[in-house]
C-alpha cells in the first residue's frame, strides 16, 4: 500500500482562468455534476486531424454522448462510431448523415442490422459468421470490417476476449462476406483503451497486412483499416503529445503500407476517451471525514462513487486527478462514495494523499472526468439521480 | 476453469403455472426487461415475520423501490431503511410514516440529516464522530444505532472496511452521542450480502453483548441491536429455509440476552436481497453466438449484461440462473453482455453450461433477479436505455 504522487499542478488539467470561470459557473449548483468544457473538445479534434490527416475520425459517442459534444463534432466534419440503435436515433435527431455513422458494436441483432440499414447506415463492425450471415439478410451490400482480437496489453482499461476473432477466424468470414454478397473492406482492432504503449499498434497492423495479403491471394483486394480507440486522455500519469504518439503510428503504417499516405489503405480512427476525457471536471464535496480505528487511514467520503459515474474505479484502474485548493501538511486517505454499497470505495490500495485541512463540505475536483462517466451512472441507485451534465461553452450556458 | 453445475429444475425458482403466465405477460413485450412477482415478495415477508416475530423488519429500499414492491410493504406494516433524501422523499410520497423510516446510511450531509429530521425522521445510523456531532446539531434528541466493523467473511457479495468502525472507536462514539444530547439506543452491524455461513451472526452478537455492558458500566442503557442484511436469496445454490436459519439467529440472541424473546434488546432487521431478490425474473434475447476461434468456448451474447443492471456479475460474484426451454445435449458458453464495453462479461472464468440447440432471438429468464437490478443499471450507457420492470399480481400490470 502506497499513497499514489499526487504532486500535479491545477494548470496540468486547466488553465487559472478557466478553473476560476468554472468555479463560478458552478458555485450555487448542487454536486455532483460534471462540467464539459466544449472547448477542450475541439481543441483534440483538431489536433488529431492534424496529426493524421489521412485518416478519417469516427467519434465514438459512448465516450460522451452529450447533445453540445455532438453537435460541436458534426459541424466541425467528424464521422461517429455508433455502437447501438440508440445511438443511431440519436445522430440522425441530431442531423448527422447516416453515411458518416459506422456501427462499431459486433454484437447485433438482426432486427438492428436492419433498422440501421434502413436509415442509410451502410458500414458495419463484424467478428462472427453468424453476424456476417444477418448483415448480408438486412444490409445486403454493405461494407463490413472485421476485428481482430488483440489482448490489450499496456493499457490501463484493458480490453477483454470479448470482441474480435481469431485472425484465421476472420479470413475465414471475409471469404464468407464476398460469398454472401457484402462488400468486405478490411481490419479493425483495438488496442485497449487508455493504451500506452505505442508499440501495441505496430503489433496489430502487423496481423492487417497479412490478412490484406492472404485476401489479395483471394482475389479480395482490402483497403480499409480501422485502428479503433485506445488514444490515451492524460489522468494522473503525463500521456505523449497527440502529435508524438501520431508521429508513431504513421511510421508503423509506413512500414507495412508505403511510404506515402496516399499509398495507405483508409485509415479509420474511433477516439472516444482521448476526444472527451480531459475535457470533464467533475465536481463533487466532501461528505464525512472518518476515522474508523483509533490508528489507520482516515476515510474520505465524496458525493460521487462507481455508482454515480466513476465505474471505471474498478479495481483501481482510471487514476482520476482529485483537487483541491486546500493546501499544506498532506495525508493518505481512502477514498469511498456516498452509497451503502461497500463495494462503492474508489482509491483503498493506492490511496490519495491530500491536506489535512480538507474539511466536510469541501469542494474537491476530480479532472479529466469527460468520458465513461455521465452515461454510466446509475439511474436510481440508493434513491441517487444520475450525474448531472452541465456545458461550459465561451460563455457558459446550461443544459439539461 | 469448470463449468458451473447448472442443474437445476425450472421448479426450484418458480411455479409452472406462474412461468406460464409470466410467458403469456411477456412474450409481446422488447426484452430485456425484469418482471417482479409481487406475491413472492409477500410470501417472504411474511415467512420473516413468522420466523422472528420479535423483530421489526426494515426493509432496504435500495434492493427494489419499485413503488409497487413498496406499497405492497408499507400495506403489510414493515418499516423501511432508507440510503438517502431521494428515498425518504419517495416512502414520503407512498404515504409511509417518518417513525418508520429509519436513516441507514451512515454518510450524510450535514443538510440531508437535516431534511430527514424535518420530515419526521427520528432514527439514524453513525460510524463516525464526525457524524455524531452533524447528528446532534441537525437531529437535536434523535435515536442512534452505531455500525461495527465487520469483515463479511462467508458471503457472496462481501463487504468493505468501508462501514463500521472499530468497537472501541464505536464506543468513544457512544459517549460522545450521550454527550451532545443525542439517545444513544444500540449497535448495528452487518455481516455480508447473499451471507450462507450463520454463524457469523454468533460473532457479531457477542461483539454487541460486550458493548452493551461496557456501556452499562458507563451508566448507559442499550436496547437496540440492528442486525441488517445479508439473509440470502435463493441463486445457484440453495439456501436454507428461513425457519432455520432464523431458529439460529434466535438462539445466539438467547445465548448472550435472555432466555425469552422479552428479554431481548429491540431487534432490527434490513432485509433487502432477501425480500426482493426471489421476486425477479428477467427475461432477455440471445443476440449472437459466436466461435471466436477455430478451438474453444462460444461466446454467448444476451441483450443485458453488466451495465444493464447484472452489475453484480462483478468478479462472477452473484451467480444468476440461467433459463432456457431448449433442451438436449449441452455444452460451455462464455456469457457476456450487449454493449462496447470488454469488461461488459457475466461468466467467463465459470461459463454457463446450456444446450447446444439454444438459438439466436431465443429468449432466456434469468431468475433471481428482483434485487440490485434495476436500480443499478446505467442511464444510457452505449445508448441503451436502462433497465424495464414489469409487476405481476394475481393479474398481471403493466407499471412505468
Amino acid at each position: 500500500m502506497h499513497a499514489f504522487d499526487y504532486s500535479f499542478e491545477l494548470e496540468d488539467y486547466i488553465t487559472k482562468e478557466d478553473f476560476e470561470r468554472l468555479k463560478e459557473f458552478s458555485k450555487d449548483k448542487e454536486t455532483p455534476f460534471v462540467v464539459v468544457l466544449l472547448k477542450t473538445v475541439a481543441r483534440k479534434y483538431d489536433e488529431l486531424r492534424a496529426a493524421m490527416p489521412y485518416a478519417k475520425i469516427y467519434y465514438a459517442i459512448k465516450a460522451n454522448p452529450h447533445e453540445e459534444v455532438l453537435k460541436l463534432l458534426i459541424e466541425r466534419g467528424s464521422c461517429f462510431d455508433i455502437a447501438s440503435i440508440y445511438e443511431l436515433d440519436l445522430m440522425l435527431e441530431l442531423g448527422a448523415a447516416p453515411d458518416r455513422l459506422s456501427y462499431g458494436n459486433t454484437i447485433k441483432k438482426a432486427r438492428d442490422i436492419r433498422y440501421a440499414y434502413e436509415k442509410g447506415v451502410r458500414l458495419f463492425a463484424s467478428d462472427s459468421e453468424s453476424d456476417v450471415r444477418k448483415l448480408a439478410a438486412n444490409a445486403p451490400g454493405s461494407d463490413v470490417f472485421f476485428r481482430i482480437l488483440s489482448d490489450g496489453a499496456g493499457a490501463d482499461w484493458p480490453l477483454s476476449r470479448k470482441f474480435g476473432a481469431h485472425p484465421e477466424v476472420v479470413f475465414d468470414n471475409i471469404l464468407l462476406a464476398r460469398e454472401v454478397g457484402l462488400r468486405p473492406r478490411g481490419i479493425s482492432f483495438h488496442v485497449g483503451s487508455q493504451q500506452n504503449d505505442v508499440t501495441q499498434w505496430r503489433v496489430a497492423l502487423k496481423t492487417c497486412h497479412k490478412i490484406f495479403e492472404e485476401a489479395a491471394d483471394k482475389g479480395i483486394k482490402l483497403d480499409l483499416i480501422n485502428m479503433g480507440g485506445g488514444l490515451p486522455a492524460r489522468y494522473v500519469h503525463p500521456v505523449e503529445e497527440t502529435c508524438v504518439y501520431m508521429a508513431e503510428i504513421t511510421d508503423y503504417l509506413r512500414e507495412f503500407f508505403g511510404v506515402f499516405d496516399e499509398e495507405f489503405p483508409d485509415v479509420i480512427v474511433e477516439p472516444g476517451r482521448y476526444m472527451a476525457g480531459d475535457a470533464g471536471v467533475l465536481v463533487s464535496e466532501v461528505v464525512m471525514i472518518a476515522q474508523k480505528e483509533h490508528e489507520g487511514r482516515p476515510w474520505l467520503f465524496l458525493d460521487i462513487g462507481k455508482f454515480g459515474g466513476l465505474i471505471e474505479t474498478i479495481e483501481e484502474s482510471i487514476r482520476y486527478p482529485v483537487y483541491t485548493e486546500r493546501k499544506g501538511e498532506a495525508r493518505d486517505y481512502v477514498v469511498a462514495g456516498p452509497t451503502c454499497d461497500s463495494m462503492d470505495v474508489l482509491y483503498e490500495t493506492n490511496p490519495c494523499r491530500l491536506p489535512i485541512s480538507l474539511e466536510e463540505g469541501d469542494r474537491v475536483y476530480l479532472f479529466t472526468t469527460g468520458a465513461y462517466t455521465q452515461t454510466y451512472s446509475a439511474v436510481f441507485f440508493n434513491g441517487f439521480p444520475p450525474l448531472k451534465v452541465y456545458v461550459m461553452d465561451d460563455l457558459p450556458r446550461e443544459t439539461a
